[in-house]
């Protein structure tokens, strides 16, 4: 097994989620130097965290003798510079989400870093957590039949830095910030073969004095005719509300992934500390999370990447699908402000053809049957339709 | 107390519904008479209730001598006309989902009623569940603050009866079925006053070998900016999903009707029996309701009729209410054809004007306050922006 | 139909419920005089409820003209004298629970009643919700198999009025409280004519400064073999902890009637209002109940009752029942203090006897068939255990 | 940091569990030789985890001279020879629970190690289940206030394999199986330094013909007047049940750690695979949990394990924990023989003492509060206790 010697550029909330989970959980790749724009800060990221190192010379900590991956995870404008010089180092690069702030940077950095040749991963954490990597797994599998309808849904009270809430500096609001979980999640769900067709999208901005959207509602349209449908809020009360919830012919699948785990907790309060990303109270009913970097999939998303790294293979998120999940932004963007279905324009689709969801109906002395149900007593009651009248009729028989 | 003596119209899978409702809980209203089209059913029915009379003469039925409230319990392509007759007739009218096929139709027989001065209410049992009930009144004490979003999801594997499938009898497929349900849940959420501007939609035929749609995602956009959101499936795997999620400034509420109501149970099998409505196995982990009656709404419903029909005034759910679902069910079918924004388009909007989400933002020597977060050692965080150049920064200051 | 006027005797917190349930949903029977200590309660109990007359005189209450059914809503220490007084008047008997203080002044009721001749119903709502009527529907229809063990636990912070906490009153603490609820439970689910058998208690006083217990375990052992075990608690932190579990042979069943209903609601405060009965704070997460005298079991409750009388039967809870609830909860304090198993001492079992709980196992090959799991390839794998030798071995076989 | 080479005695079903977690997710410490009894199971063991070596020889697997853990994955009763035999070679020792089948057994194994001066690891894994160990942290850190009351429920529908059923090789029933691990889920949360000072305990063996229980209840005293309960089942229908409840003067928790953990799925079947460890079907409602190995706190374990022996210090859990727990599951068998209340014996208690659980009560006006609640308008009920007269009353004051 080999160990990586890792550059941290960014030391801010998702620096220390990284660190937590590289540190802790797979204590044999350690961060060797950590790039902060700020000199305090880095240095107390260092201290935090036994590192040996800072710097506020980002080429420097990217050509660090001793380090072979880089992790970004720097503002959203940061990106495609870092992103460019890691490529121009060789060295193998993770990029936090989103990948740009719209689907050009995004291009041009998939294109950085193939020119180069260097490993590139998108760190997606959501697509990891072990709930949804089992729930695909599960829908791989057959389990829920075609998928018809995957929601997927990230809501909050805002978030915590202040550069978040700066499109200047984002590419957005709600939709840069937590939309990009949402398509991804989508797309494991509805198979990263089936290509998005197009997008409705509805934004608004009803509570924060800000001019990008806090609130975002979108559907997009596969080319299985799956629909994809993802709602993201800055404005939600109550905690972090991440559930996922898919619909197949064969299925369904529920996911909770913070609000209602099976972990619930009353305090009277008093002995304050930390409850979970984004709790609001700290005292009456309060629903922590076991293992936070677990459960929202920094961990098996690491293991991924270092495995990948490793067996020189590509990741499961890869800087191609960050740049379709940018892709499928613009066009929400887009349809916000023409309110009407806007085309995904993607300069190139690596993902094949994926048929239309389709199923042969059973055909019962000549009419087509529409329903099937099971009565108390056994038999079979169809619902039936004659093909030539258009007429609709019941019907019920023995049980086959 | 008065009592009534009721003519029941329609002796299908509603009628048995509304006739245990009003048998068993208000037992001093009995149905005296019932039409049925089909002479067996209408003699089964009226057997399995106790009822004295059945025909399948509709007119003698509603002038029954005897009989001073008509229950409209037919498919929807039957409701015009039995409206009208009743009206007619001068009797109070209480008429099953959704009003018409269309708004036109609906709109007909509101003025139907209205001219004739007849009682008219709407059976839109869903805006009645205890759980909907007592949720409205907290949003309406400003529990929530002021509502920004309201999803509302109706989904299962396809209604039970052949007429039910075939749009030219409906008026359309699972919008015209489930649709109508969400649309009454989220006025109620939103505030009835709060205009429906436009409707956003995506339906398709995604399962059964029908003409009209198995699926349909919504948005609806009221004249606050809050948004409604409706779901309706006839696909759905395991059950009946029957939720409901408000979102509002300062709350939320999640409403689970049918599958997760506290009340789960795993049987090996074996016994049989009823589970609960659109239940689809009988063995396994299963989740019943207490009294399904009352949980979806029908008891609080006919106590409510009746006791507007002896007060003297109008029902929580009216004819006008049926024909706003309507017009709302119209735009989203061209927005569907049309794969855009489309005008709810209503002939008299009786609820007035509700102004737009707002609040005024906190200011913090002379910065905008966009987010306040209280840290575990009580200090708060502020995220601040500069009106002058747009910029976005932190600030921690003490707890006020 | 015949119709009902009711005495009411007692005016408190339970008089509340009572009336709220016999004014609202049976419209038809009302409340014609209010028996109160305390002749300002009586008379503001009066007005809430629009009774005609209350007066102080209990005796005058009972042997009022007009009325035929007499409610017994007083503190337990008044319960005897009271029944006696109905009995000798020859009305209709409903008492609240638990029937006495203890199984002597119960036997006592049950001997006035039952040489009075007088119908008497037991008003042991919690046996009455709709999710108990129909789980226990579901056991007695075999869903489950053989009964083995029932959890019931009842918990809050404690009650509201004064007289609850002085045992010299009620008969003891949280079990006399609570537990009379519990025992009721367990028994509808192990069967009525399941006789309890023995019973052993733990009882301690951990926060109230009293004398009687608020917190109590017990497990009360059946004939049948079945366990039912109550846990019972005036120290709950976080509203009321309503639950039961069953365990069957062939099944599980898993009730929730209060905190976690499909009901939740986060609110940022503000709005005050009623929440729920010992709800604890009216902000943060909230966890509603619908129609709380639907869910507690009011509705059905007084429905068996009434039509009980009016159909010449005995009602679903009898004085019997209380009766065999005060012999459990006698042997429940003995236990407590003996440490021990302590039998139940009934003068009387009405039950018949209930076999133990069997089944004649399976023999594969001269062997005992211990368990049966069917492997992912569909395979059985068999644990089998050698009769001669008492050793233990597996099988894989195919699937018959 | 150190790499740790494995020998692992033992090749079955807890040992599959254990060389997931240790090859996958810690997988700088490998297995180096697999000791099983039989070649065929031994040699199928090292192939399934690329396994450099297996053996039927026992001695010459601890002996090994690369290794330097060993991990004792045998059935109980072959514990006390194996650990007796590491002792002597000086290793670090990693026990599976129970420690041994009585505590008899587990002192001797607890002299054994601490004589030959190794580390010993408890491999008590629902200890450390990532909920159970942030629970704990809540509780340490006061937000529980005192502990009351902890249950700690374990049930389904028996043991794979054929030994597990023999209780003269496991000492037990479903006590053995598991109770132990109830006992130190409740010893975490009482507090490890909180004596067990007696046990009450119904066992019955109700299904499975076995000689030994199949089901039981215990309560245990504990020396602060905690209880904690444990509840233990091979005869659970539905799947494993696994939930933790512990209350608390001043709040509450609930665990769920299978069941009901924010992953629901519905499948009309066909796809066939693992649902999750002791699932009864593969169809209907499941619920899966996301990642077993992590939920079921084997990570967690061995992290602490390896750092444990590492940084030269004692295991979370410990032989003494495991000689504990021994002990409490033999005064649970006495007890439940003796059908009373029986002391837990101990030779040598190391957890010093624990005041009772005490509060000082408030006195208001000479009379001590009983309860003081907040009423909707912001006053305050106060029940109130005259200490001279033993009456109680109520009392509404301002809000201080």
């Amino acid at each position: 097994m080999r160990t990586h010697a890792i550059t941290m550029l960014g030391t801010g909330f998702i620096g220390d989620f990284y660190a937590t989970t590289l540190h802790r959980l797979r204590s044999h790749d350690r961060i060797r130097v950590a790039y902060a724009r700020n000199e305090d800060r880095g240095r107390a990221f260092a201290e935090r965290w036994g590192i040996p190192e800072a710097t506020t010379d980002m080429e420097a900590a990217i050509r660090h003798p001793e380090t072979d991956v880089v992790v970004v995870a720097l503002p959203n404008h940061l990106h495609e510079a870092a992103v460019k010089a890691v490529a121009a180092a060789g060295k193998a690069i993770l990029c936090t989400k989103p990948l740009g702030r719209n689907a050009d940077e995004a291009r041009r950095m998939l294109a950085a870093v193939e020119e180069a040749g260097v490993f590139a991963g998108y760190l997606e954490d959501l697509a990891y957590t072990p709930k949804t990597l089992k729930a695909v797994a599960s829908v791989q599998a057959g389990s829920l039949g075609e998928i018809t309808w995957v929601r997927s849904r990230e809501a909050h009270p805002g978030p915590h830095s202040a550069w978040f809430w700066d499109g200047r500096l984002t590419g957005g609001g709600a939709i840069i910030d937590l939309g990009c979980h949402c398509i991804e999640i989508i797309r494991s769900f509805v198979g990263k073969g089936n290509r998005p067709i197009e997008v409705m999208c509805h934004t608004d901005t009803l509570v924060h004095p800000i001019d990008d959207e806090d609130n975002a509602v979108a559907l997009i349209r596969f080319e299985s005719g799956a629909i994809g449908q993802f709602e993201v809020s800055w404005t939600f009360r109550g905690g972090m509300d991440l559930r996922d919830e898919v619909a197949g012919t064969e299925g369904t699948i529920w996911l909770n992934h913070f609000l209602r785990t099976g972990f619930e907790m009353f305090t009277a309060g008093g002995s304050g500390g930390y409850v979970a990303e984004k709790a609001e109270t700290a005292a009456g009913w309060l629903f922590p999370v076991g293992d936070e970097v677990v459960e929202l999939g920094y961990v098996d998303m690491f293991d991924d990447m270092f495995e990948a790294i490793d067996g020189g293979r590509v990741a499961r998120e890869t800087f191609y699908d960050g740049y379709v999940v940018n892709a499928v932004m613009d066009a929400a963007y887009r349809s916000a402000r023409s309110g009407a279905w806007t085309p995904v324009e993607l300069h190139e689709w690596r993902g094949g053809t994926t048929p239309r969801i389709a199923s042969t109906p059973e055909v019962h002395e000549g009419k087509v049957v529409i329903k099937r149900e099971v009565l108390p007593d056994g038999r079979h009651k169809l619902v039936l339709k004659d093909p030539a009248t258009g007429d609709f009729s019941d019907r019920v028989v023995g049980d086959a």
